[in-house]
């Protein structure tokens, strides 16, 4: 028996791609939000967790980074790089030229605009909740409806695929990171993932945060904001660093930056995909 | 006759209430996307446009963000603050016990989720386009049904109101922005939004740019990162600053950021909000 995965699911969905690409032998279980996987992971229930966080077109996913900045017994043990194709796709023997309303994930439909204006420019656009709900959704319609979705939901569902990679943009890639109850132990080709805050106004003082890691030659992989749900205008900041914070040179950086900021969180160090 | 204001529609949603709160003798006119508020003001349709651009709890609206990248014959002329207060509506007469279906937009959902899972452990959760479309979508199911959308929507659709303040998070705030053809002349309390990117993988840089406006001595509002839409990891860097452009010691900074990057928008600078 594989290893306990929990996933975002539910079965069909980018995410469960990610995470058979990952580990095809695990035992995988879909669970049904984004903080459903961090509690699986964090209270045992499975050994792993994979959650989406970053789209190479809408930017990061917040509900992960939200996870990881305020759930403890969380780390980040592994990261996954998948493209994104989306397919269109019906109930079997249904026409095209019949297709009246068209679901899928509001994010989704946003990704797809141009293909939708150029090919369905009459077809209402609905939202659902996930791709894999929007596949049921059109299932369920009483007119004639598609749905955007991952190939992978088609199958699961007995959808015909009416056309493939309809993405408006061909550099449609997501990052996933594997969450586990440690970090992973250094392998030479690391990246280190981390959050902080002040507790005063702190865009200024962000300056002084990287210079910290300029000084010990560390090339930063990401700089990111994200609100501290208090006041309008603080903010929690991410960055991905290479190397891993047991390196020397990380070590010193994460020490010099403890003592300028009032919140300081390691989320994680862990090799670099494809590295 | 006052001056025509696009705003993101349609009728009732939050965006339409900041635009009566900055000009209540204005012309309204709603448009259904963010992209199309843009066009109606740099085509000259309307004046003005008023669209979101941040909020408290959610972060920034990256829709609004891509749309001031990547338009020209754009510019922030203002920004409007307003507290945001989630309403659950229902059709007059409906029983709140009976509700067994809430619409709305999937990111209001989220914002009042530990109120739902205290008052509607049962009842399942639907996405809507929008807040406003929630209220149709709730109007029009066949099952008892209850929608979370702004006072105004009920107020336009005839809803009754069941509770109100149902979001989780006290501090729930939304920035706006109105979007004119040119930016604000100096008031001597101003803002300055600014995006630039690097035509090489770009973070180590930005701790070089913040360098500019700390030399300066000028006070950053914002930091923030969105996606190129061309490779995973590469990103344009959006900077909120104290300041007018023609104040010179921001003229300078921003000269000297301009010899650093490989492109360079001011997105606008405008009077801050309450000062």
């Amino acid at each position: 028996m594989g290893k306990r995965i929990a996933f975002f699911g539910p079965a069909g969905t980018y995410t469960e791609e990610a995470a058979l690409r990952y580990d095809s032998g695990a035992e995988l279980q879909a669970f049904p939000t984004i903080a459903a996987v961090g509690h699986a992971v964090s209270s045992g229930i499975t050994e792993e967790g994979v959650v989406p966080i970053e789209n190479s077109l809408e930017g990061s996913v917040t509900y992960t980074l939200d996870l990881l900045i305020s759930q403890s017994g969380l780390a980040i043990w592994q990261e996954i790089v998948l493209p994104i194709d989306h397919y269109l796709m019906a109930k079997p023997g249904a026409r095209t030229e019949d297709v009246q309303v068209i679901y899928s994930h509001p994010q989704a439909l946003g990704q797809c605009r141009k293909f939708l204006e150029r090919c369905f420019p009459q077809a209402q656009q609905m939202a659902s909740l996930s791709t894999v709900a929007a596949v049921l959704d059109m299932k369920a319609s009483a007119v004639p409806a598609a749905a955007i979705a991952p190939r992978r939901a088609a199958e699961l569902h007995g959808a015909a695929i009416i056309a493939q990679s309809i993405q408006d943009y061909p550099n449609n890639v997501t990052r996933f990171v594997v969450l586990a109850r440690t970090d992973h132990e250094p392998t030479g080709r690391d990246k280190t993932s981390i959050c902080f805050s002040y507790d005063q106004d702190a865009p200024s003082l962000l300056f002084r945060a990287l210079g910290e890691f300029a000084r010990m030659g560390i090339n930063l992989a990401k700089v990111e904001s994200r609100p501290t749900k208090e006041v309008l205008g603080r903010y929690i900041f991410l960055i991905d660093c290479e190397g891993h914070r047991s390196d020397p040179n990380v070590a010193e950086a994460l020490a010099g930056l403890q003592r300028q900021v009032s919140m300081l969180k390691v989320l994680g160090s862990y090799p670099r995909w494809g590295a």
